[in-house]
């Protein structure tokens, strides 16, 4: 690792600035967390998602974990929630996730840690700002991978007249191809799956491709959720949880973390997926429009491809549009329209890949 | 078992309508959850109760308890909530509890599942809707069953021209006969009962039939509370959640989880009867009227009976009516009224048996 | 421990008034606490303080901890908390704290207990009321201290005839010596110690008697969060939890407890003080002003004393004013003015020592 870039310049920190990033430049971000069932309760309190596999150590333990698994995207907003004091916290725009892959279970007791390469820089023509990309990485207490994902944001300059760098764009996949999913997914001994305790009898062959589910439950957002959350996941990017300076703002109120409201939806989209218990990759995701405290939030989903997974008859994969829609429930499945544009009420539009047993 | 009731002729589900239920019928709840110190914490954290036996383990220890229980609310508001997406998704109203009662110790660590029969069904004459009378049963890792109850709940019928069943109303008991307490109480060492610790020296023969007992305190409710609460118990009855619908509903806004009353009652009952760390039974319960968020509750208890546990010499049971209130201090004991109305403000009327030393 | 004092004269408690207080009178406080991995997930969801030896199992075994240790505020949190039953539920107001030190680490699954001392009395001139002066001593289970600290209150009478005690005020003293300092930190490996998983390169060497830390960002108070955080410190001081009778009060409000406001600020000093990971006494403290839910709280830090600790080469002690302000960034180090008023805003002036890598 070279050029580990320091966050104290000064004592304390306001972050980096677009000039601060340099292409190859690697960061190990601070504060490695060990994961704990406590995390598990508050996560629960928080989504009241109930996938067997995450919920029941017995369970979970039937079909061959050795102890039930962290719900998959509480270990991402671990472990991107530490990327923030020096990626994004003076992003303007969080532009999109690619190529995010679960590469390990994690269990309780668990210690994360991150780490972010700048893989592309490209200053705006505006000279006010630019976009970054990079790599980040989850890694457990063995240093091996449990999480991997690219994202790009917008970040302004700390002084407009500082060079532009070298403009360089990285090449980002579209879709993780399925013969990269399932390495966070041990063989499973699916005959003691029991489908009356997962609460469905709904396996990979039911689904097919064009499948559109309506996840029919609303949750609404109070302030104390979602900092609550962003805060648990020692995610420190502001516009959450300061309304002294969001008064002052473009929305007059603190923006609710965008994992936030992809949790909420992945967590009411057990009514209609209950056995697609893991979130094998995200495609791609983009928050469609900002969430705020009061805003009931609804979920459906659209199967859009299927796959087997490679090297296992156990286990099938999904892809699916998951989209969050605000104050407006989803039986008649608002999405995007033809022009790109989005239907009234859409806060996320996520491209992901589940699995579930066949 | 027989007739399994699957979740999904769609995939997704929007719970059972009164036709749907069949006399005798056996119902496998989703979703087995292991119960952890989180939860604990986060009980703590709603409801601040305060009893030494389950907040310490060095003092459950000390008095024969492995480790510290978890708390009989919390297995009770657990249990429940799993039956919930089955059984109650639907209901108008819940009209009532019978014969509860606390079969085994709960520790950090076991695994709860819920299991329901429907025992009784009667279509109303409106023909819109019927009562639904079901028995359900908490079960740990191993299937030994730790709480039973029978409960009650108005649901509506998905078409009013169904077809009503044959009436059958089951006979329930008013109350849990003394000598069917304590199956949840080990055996204890009271020699090594601390009863500074415990909050109070008053032991079983320190309380009389006809004692009234101000909780003094009053704990102000708010959304974000009821809601982690009520998710934490994966509990979904969509009152609780979706202001979106309940803007438009008789109240103009969510209504909180009876259950979230009841144990703000039963955390406040510690000032007055600190050493009553066992609810053994409930015989009964009723939501006089809703709470919402705002509301401060305040709760005071009527010893109504007292009774020796069979074959038991260290612990006996207190017969309470523990009665919350809101935004109305309990110091003038307000109750049912000798023509079954109730005073201003009263929003329970828990009938439970409680177990203290003696 | 003699003339141990009953809470309960009658069953229910309204707490102690001035005149129930003796001078040399020791109070053992009820509900010893079982400290968990779930009350440190909670800790994080409410302060997200991100100091890595707290965070991660991993990082403190490195450095010689045999598990990640409680954060020094949620001991004082929990350990005060029991107090106040007994000591400060009919308190008009906290008028300090002094000679607070940490005296043990604490880890999940140790169980805590709290005990009083009355250390002085001085009823008012006005015979409404007194000063009560305590000393209150934390112990794990083993019956070792793990805090200790000074405090005292200004409590009501019940009647304002009661005779008034000779008066006493004990000396306390103005600051902790550096000699005093260090028994809650074991001797640490810090060849160990990752500084760039920790969040900086700064040290004990790198500060100096004069530097003032801006901790940048502003944490907004909501009424949920700071019950949340005192009914987990089973702390039932009304002030904070029943806006029934706030509401008829001289602020109309709730008030949020002092230690939240504490608790806020030393989880935003993370940023410029990060490897000040342990606070091993508190000299003194003031509550300029009370908080209420709407209120952004930011912080900054006065370097105002350096000292060695005794017998140990690896950790040094700085000696920090930490000032907590309302509604204003602390870019101009708002705080006391040569008058010893305060600058607007200011909430907290917290004199303590935090130990450091040397």
């Amino acid at each position: 690792m070279n050029d580990v870039k320091t966050r104290d310049m000064t004592k304390e920190s306001a972050g980096n600035f677009f000039e601060d990033f340099k292409l190859g430049q690697e960061i190990v971000h601070a504060t490695p967390r060990t994961v704990t069932v406590g995390d598990v309760s508050l996560f629960t309190a928080l989504y009241s998602s109930r996938f067997a596999v995450q919920s029941s150590d017995a369970f979970a333990q039937a079909i061959g974990y050795p102890v039930a698994p962290i719900d998959d995207m509480l270990v991402f907003h671990l472990v991107l929630g530490k990327t923030v004091p020096d990626i994004s916290r003076n992003a303007i725009a969080n532009l999109g996730y690619a190529d995010l892959r679960f590469l390990k279970p994690v269990y309780p007791g668990d210690t994360l840690a991150s780490t972010t390469e700048i893989i592309g820089l490209k200053e705006n023509s505006n000279r006010k700002n630019g976009t970054v990309y990079v790599r980040s990485t989850g890694r457990n207490q063995r240093g091996e991978p449990v999480l991997s994902f690219a994202r790009w944001v917008m970040v302004n300059k700390r002084d407009e007249s500082s060079p532009a760098p070298e403009p360089h764009v990285p090449e980002l996949i579209a879709q993780v191809e399925a013969s990269r999913l399932g390495h966070a997914l041990p063989m499973l001994n699916l005959e003691a799956y029991d489908y009356a305790l997962a609460g469905s009898s709904k396996k990979w062959g039911d689904y097919q491709v064009g499948d559109k589910i309506d996840h029919v439950d609303g949750q609404t957002i109070e302030e104390a959720e979602h900092q609550l959350a962003t805060r648990l996941y020692q995610n420190t990017a502001r516009v959450h949880f300061n309304q002294h300076i969001e008064a002052q703002g473009r929305f007059k109120r603190r923006i609710v973390y965008g994992g936030h409201v992809i949790s909420i939806a992945r967590a009411l989209s057990f009514n209609g997926l209950a056995n697609a218990f893991h979130v094998a990759a995200i495609n791609g995701g983009r928050h469609v429009a900002p969430s705020f405290a009061g805003d009931t939030i609804y979920a459906w989903s659209d199967v859009i491809d299927k796959a087997e997974l490679p090297g296992r008859s156990d286990m099938g994969a999904l892809r699916l549009r998951l989209f969050a829609v605000k104050d407006r429930n989803c039986a008649d499945f608002p999405g995007r329209r033809a022009d790109g544009s989005y239907e009234d009420g859409v806060v996320l539009d996520l491209d992901c890949w589940v699995a579930l047993p066949r």
